[in-house]
């Protein structure tokens, strides 16, 4: 009776990775991990199912309708849809035996059930970072969290990154001082500014607040020019509402400590549209643009929050955190070319290929080449030279040692190295 | 208005652990990954949600009881609850683009509603490692799946494991020339041997099979002496079934191949009685156990099969593998003490203490070190210098670095080894 095959496939929304493209997204994901390891953060690791009632304190709305949501016996669970709502649960749980400020940084899978398109997934891979102070927290994080973004990227030689920074005090202020009610709706269009255009955002904005603070606001929103003369030009406004001074205060500190922390002026810009939706955060907001592929839209952002975990315990948690989509951000990075360029050193430097009855002497060859630190493994398979060969080519190692009954007498090796396609004879010792 | 407070807290089952045994875990796992790749294995990841009816191809009973499944839309889906079956479905899918045989590892959490109980969890890291061929894959792989488990133990420093091997078909083979019908039976039964001890065993048997063929079975299974002397045991025997002949020339070729690859004598012994269950496994089979800690079972365990992806494709595809479940090896070290006395070298070497205003420098020495490779960061709050320095003893930091305004106008650092709890000032370049 022949079996019935069923056809293997993976559900729409789910990343799924070829071995040479996992490399190079694990190498990525390595030496940002290891950057943010470096600079003192410690990781956690929180299950990926919750209880329902405990994840979903906070949400409603859309958040809602996205997320995974089963029952299991008696209880009511939940995949959580990001890392920002665990860590606040883990954060409260532990109160006692963390260290604050806690910095930590957590890679894991999140899920959300959206729409199905192109660039978008439903279980992808986040990567954040947050320091969480008890009661209080310096300003000088805000900077550090960017500066941290910064050497991930320069770790992966990404370039043309540029961070866009504001701080949400700034317009709160503005928007105070301009005696706006309707402040969120304002926030809510500011945020879709990039996405609509300036001629549509004036229009929409004029019908919420009237023509004259339209254009005043406008204004504000287009100041050009360096990092200080912006910091410069909102000063001479001279507002006096105190979120305002408040906000441009910090964003100033922000753009000095940024630099005492090795980011350059040209690797971010002040960009006041920046908003980050309305909940969540209190001060610094940013996000980071690849310039010249604008459109794909932000790929790492985040932000100053007042209180992380309100939810969980009294205790008032202030923070800042980012975040790298980084299932999102190797498809960007596929998309412009830079995965295909991109290079992994991979840890399998000889392959050892028997021919004949030669096994044991292979096998003292390659712990030689295992004690000196090199990756090495053997091929085992009765097959032709040439398919050995073609083994060791398809898989990209560099060095493949030829191993035959005269090698052996001669306490030997035939080492050949593929990318040069050079052979030469040599006592396995001298490797 | 007092908001209403969510008790934090997780599911039972699941593991969550505080930063410094999340560092420990992580630094195992790093290792013994490091081990995989180093020796030629290629990782995947698959999605933790699969399409219910692919999961599930091959299941029924106890797993499918204990399966996550769940309705989102219209798609049934499933957690995944090992690693074997979502890389059948990714060798049968990916069949054109890979490369065999095909050496994988992968890492990943997966999930079973198991019975509540100490030890055993709900969400588990399980750590495998297969190799797959197409239509053969020699006989060589066995022996070296173990011998990375091997190298993955002592990279991790683990004493006084043992691999306890044998070959599914010297049993088949005993059984068909004892002319046993109910061979299912009894392979099962000898599957629980250590469980029940042999006085319950001999028992159970002699119902199933009668006195005569339990004594001449019992005696088999109770070979005592060497590697080698066992195997000459059995080849004593002059059982003339193919099964058998088959199995204990694979089963000595194993040991060999083991020396080879540098497992050592004392690391392994041939164990009859390993079974690992009835489906799947048709060669050799090995399970790891902790000497002196043998009640808490394997901590490694795998074999040869067959055909790996019958249910998604016509292809012959024969395989070897092992899976260490990571988070009960964790929970096992734990509990035999290995943990506690399992240090990390952090990747953070040095704090640096701002004393007044001197972060402007601080940053100038923070990018000297981090030049030179160091992992350091900045100490930002402003609290006392006890506090400060408290922070730093909390989190292990070997070295911090304070800097106040002397410091900083003479170009100096003093630095103090919080082990060693000595102090000394230097020109910052000088570390």
């Amino acid at each position: 009776m022949k079996k019935e095959i069923i056809k293997p496939s993976i559900l729409p929304g789910f990343m799924e990775l070829l071995p040479n493209e996992q490399e190079k997204f694990n190498d990525i994901v390595n030496k940002i991990l290891n950057v943010y390891e470096k600079n003192g953060c410690l990781d956690i690791d929180t299950p990926i199912i919750e209880k329902a009632n405990v994840l979903l304190a906070k949400t409603g709305g859309e958040t809602e309708k996205q997320v995974y949501s089963f029952t299991k016996g008696k209880n009511d669970l939940t995949l959580r849809f990001d890392l920002t709502v665990p860590f606040a649960r883990y954060v409260a749980q532990h109160y006692n035996e963390l260290t604050f400020p806690f910095r930590r940084y957590q890679l894991g899978k999140v899920y959300r059930g959206e729409r199905n398109q192109k660039g978008r997934y439903r279980e992808f891979y986040q990567c954040d970072i947050d320091v969480i102070g008890k009661d209080k927290l310096a300003i000088e994080n805000d900077a550090w969290v960017i500066s941290l973004a910064s050497k991930a990227f320069k770790e992966i030689k990404l370039k043309d990154y540029k961070f866009q920074i504001s701080n949400r005090k700034i317009l709160k202020g503005i928007l105070k001082g301009l005696k706006i009610e309707n402040s969120n709706e304002v926030m809510m269009l500011i945020d879709k500014y990039d996405k609509i255009g300036k001629g549509k955002f004036i229009e929409e904005l004029t019908f919420l607040i009237g023509n004259e603070k339209t254009l005043y606001l406008s204004d504000i929103l287009d100041i050009k020019g360096s990092n200080k003369e912006v910091v410069e030009s909102l000063e001479r406004l001279n507002i006096k509402e105190d979120y305002f001074i408040e906000g441009v205060n910090e964003l100033k500190k922000v753009n000095e400590i940024l630099k005492v922390l090795g980011v350059e002026e040209n690797e971010f810009e002040i960009n006041l549209k920046i908003i980050r939706g309305l909940d969540y955060y209190t001060g610094t907001v940013f996000e980071t643009l690849l310039i010249g592929n604008e459109t794909y839209g932000s790929i790492c952002s985040g932000g100053r929050y007042d209180n992380l975990a309100e939810n969980y315990t009294d205790k008032i948690l202030p923070g800042v955190g980012i975040s790298i989509g980084m299932t999102r951000l190797f498809f960007v990075l596929k998309e412009i070319g830079f995965i295909e360029n991109y290079n992994v050193k991979g840890k399998l430097n000889y392959l050892i290929i028997p021919i004949g009855d030669t096994l044991e002497y292979c096998g003292t060859v390659m712990k030689s080449l295992e004690k000196k630190g090199y990756g090495v493994t053997i091929y085992f398979e009765e097959d032709s030279l040439k398919k050995k060969m073609n083994y060791a080519n398809k898989l990209g190692i560099e060095n493949v040692i030829l191993i035959g009954e005269e090698e052996k007498i001669k306490n030997e090796v035939k080492v050949k190295n593929m990318t040069l396609g050079k052979e030469f004879v040599t006592d396995y010792n001298n490797l």
